[in-house]
């Protein structure tokens, strides 16, 4: 939908409305089980609330296209993921709350590790302590010395990724990766993709050859890997854009990244889903939008572990009925994108959804799955129009033309 | 599809078309009932007809966006209805069969009461009479004293609704509603949205002010609400973009209009749906394209009376075999938007559809309506799209490419 149509239709309500996000929640059948996770995972809760809802299944970014995290969602909040996507850079660094200004440059780091002659042989340092990567960036931090003009920033994420900020006037986030992606290659040069980029390029080629002698008395994490420059283009707000007054609750530096990025409150330090529920019901007056994201499902999913999957799965689904004792007036439940345990991976098999609202059609399907959802009223819709449909149920879009 | 593309593969044929259009047609269950008001409803002839057709589910515009009647409309003749919206002034000026001008600036108004203060207590002035409406129309006409240059028209629609127009040159029709759609306000100023707009807006003011006063001594239509003011931008017509000599066959002025802005011959003075069909049968030989409107499905939905949409329902089902006898090429029954009664108004859901043809693929669905044919051949179609397909069961499209 274009913008300036939707911008046109919004009008204010104050409905709530609760996005559960099981991350990765996409799955396949695997040998060994009788099919995808959803489908082996008992899940009455799920299968209850599907029975009440209007089901679909749901294409993050285009058939066949597997979602990084990001883009994954950016759909979900209601923007095309191909037109703004936002470089990991200025995720990782909203994502551990760097307050990134607009002419600032920010890039994803790997501390890694080379042989001898310069080949990566670790990419990730032997996933050194955050402990060690704070000792790392500090000495870093001391040693490097650039134009004065230029202001540097490097922080520690965890374990041993960090984010690398540069601040100064007229640079260009339009640089290739140094990361090959790959052990048994030479890191590969900060290469500009534009003109405009030349002299981000040059200041990049200062700051790693002398980062590579600041570091090579590490046993570890003797160089950097960086990928993912970018500047923030910057967003409008889920308030400016919806009239949502939103707040995450997650887990994990990236998701909150993302939130911060569109303007939502972020709950600090909760430690565990149990944490997000309390957060979830202590917050519940005091915002119209919920994001609710839920990790493990990815993180088993990456590790292969299908039975792992299935039980975080199931935990969710214990906790459901406390969730739904708040009484949204709209419940969305879907995921960023698929990762099943068969792949090890994301990928871009579609998801189920399901949407829960007094105005939805409800259609036979009785069962939470991506097999069931097949039946469901809403079919094969694009991530980046379940935000319109949700704003419908929840009332806050007027009619289009007389 | 591009039009540049279709036009090219329009041909010739003299195949006959029915779209039958029953406004507001989806719909949602609601308490006490069983389902849909399409699924509650016996449809006997619907279901027959359903069980030799393809059968789908239409999205009039884009996921949760609720459609108006022009919207819904310009769709279902296979415009993009984003970017044809066309102002519900000209198509109120169409309706009553008003011979607009490129330069003019049509408007739909409401008379309305106010209070002594001047805010509004009624927006429909106790939905006054047709007759009293011809007489305050005739008292404004007689009275309203502008620039010569500037010619103007107020025209009664019916009961309490009428449609000024403004002739001059550089008018614009890009002015903010007057109406403020709520009692207990002030009616607006006539804001000009651009530059251009101003010299109208000025004029506007003028004509409200003198309208003013001459309704003062009214008792009810003691004011006038101005809204969708638009300039007629021209549209191809149904002979020029498809080679379809096309007619309408409704009852109301609104969707009279909107078939005469597309160049479709309009059957004047009809008074219900009986003569409708005996229009249709007289008409058979004369025409390509039929659209017939059947309005009352919408009505009672927006009066959220669901027992007599379904009776409404249930009745063209009895009319649809005196319909089907007269052998069209293709049949489409579907509608321009849905109107659930538990809404009581317009909404986003999607709208089942069938398409009946010699060339349609005979799918599983028995019964029509909005959980039956999610299991359709046509599976999710936007509206835009069902025009294409139409033609091509009509066998009025070439091949595209070799």
């Amino acid at each position: 939908m274009d913008n300036g149509v939707l911008d046109s239709l919004i009008t204010e309500n104050d409905t709530k409305i609760l996005f559960l996000i099981l991350d990765g929640l996409g799955g396949l059948a695997m040998e060994g089980h009788s099919g995808t996770e959803l489908q082996v995972a008992r899940t009455p809760n799920f299968d209850a609330l599907a029975s009440r809802s209007s089901c679909g299944l749901l294409t993050p970014i285009a058939p066949g296209i597997t979602p990084g995290s990001g883009p994954g969602h950016f759909a979900l909040f209601g923007f095309d993921p191909i037109k703004t996507n936002v470089g990991r850079g200025v995720q990782e660094a909203a994502g551990i709350g760097f307050p990134l200004e607009d002419k600032d440059v920010a890039a994803r780091f790997n501390f890694a590790t080379a042989d001898k002659d310069g080949k990566i042989i670790d990419r990730r340092a032997g996933r050194i302590s955050t402990e060690e990567n704070q000792r790392i960036c500090e000495k870093l931090r001391q040693n490097i010395k650039l134009d004065p003009e230029i202001k540097i920033f490097i922080e520690t994420v965890r374990e041993h990724r960090g984010v690398l900020v540069l601040r100064a006037e007229r640079l260009s986030g339009e640089i290739k990766d140094t990361d090959p992606q790959q052990i048994g290659l030479f890191p590969l040069p900060p290469e500009p993709i534009c003109p405009e980029a030349v002299k981000t390029a040059e200041l990049l080629k200062q700051f790693i050859t002398q980062a590579q002698d600041i570091l090579a008395d590490e046993e570890k994490a003797n160089i950097l890997l960086l990928r993912g420059f970018a500047k923030n283009t910057g967003f409008s707000s889920m308030e400016e854009r919806f009239g949502l007054e939103a707040v995450a609750i997650a887990l994990y530096p990236m998701y909150k990244g993302i939130a911060h990025l569109l303007g939502m409150d972020v709950i600090p330090d909760l430690a565990d889903i149990n944490e997000q529920i309390e957060s979830l019901k202590d917050n519940f007056e005091e915002y119209d939008f919920f994001f609710f994201h839920v990790k493990h499902t990815d993180s088993r999913g990456e590790d292969g572990n299908f039975a792992d999957k299935v039980k975080v799965i199931e935990e969710v689904d214990k906790l459901l009925p406390d969730i739904l004792a708040l009484h949204f007036d709209v419940v969305v439940v879907t995921g960023d994108h698929s990762t099943p345990a068969k792949m090890a991976g994301h990928s871009w098999h579609e998801l189920p959804v399901l949407i829960s609202a007094d105005t939805c059609r409800i259609d036979p399907v009785a069962e939470f799955d991506e097999i069931s959802c097949i039946q469901g009223a809403l079919g094969h819709l694009y991530t980046k129009d379940l935000m319109t449909l949700t704003l419908a149920h929840a009332k806050r879009l007027k009619k289009f033309g007389a």
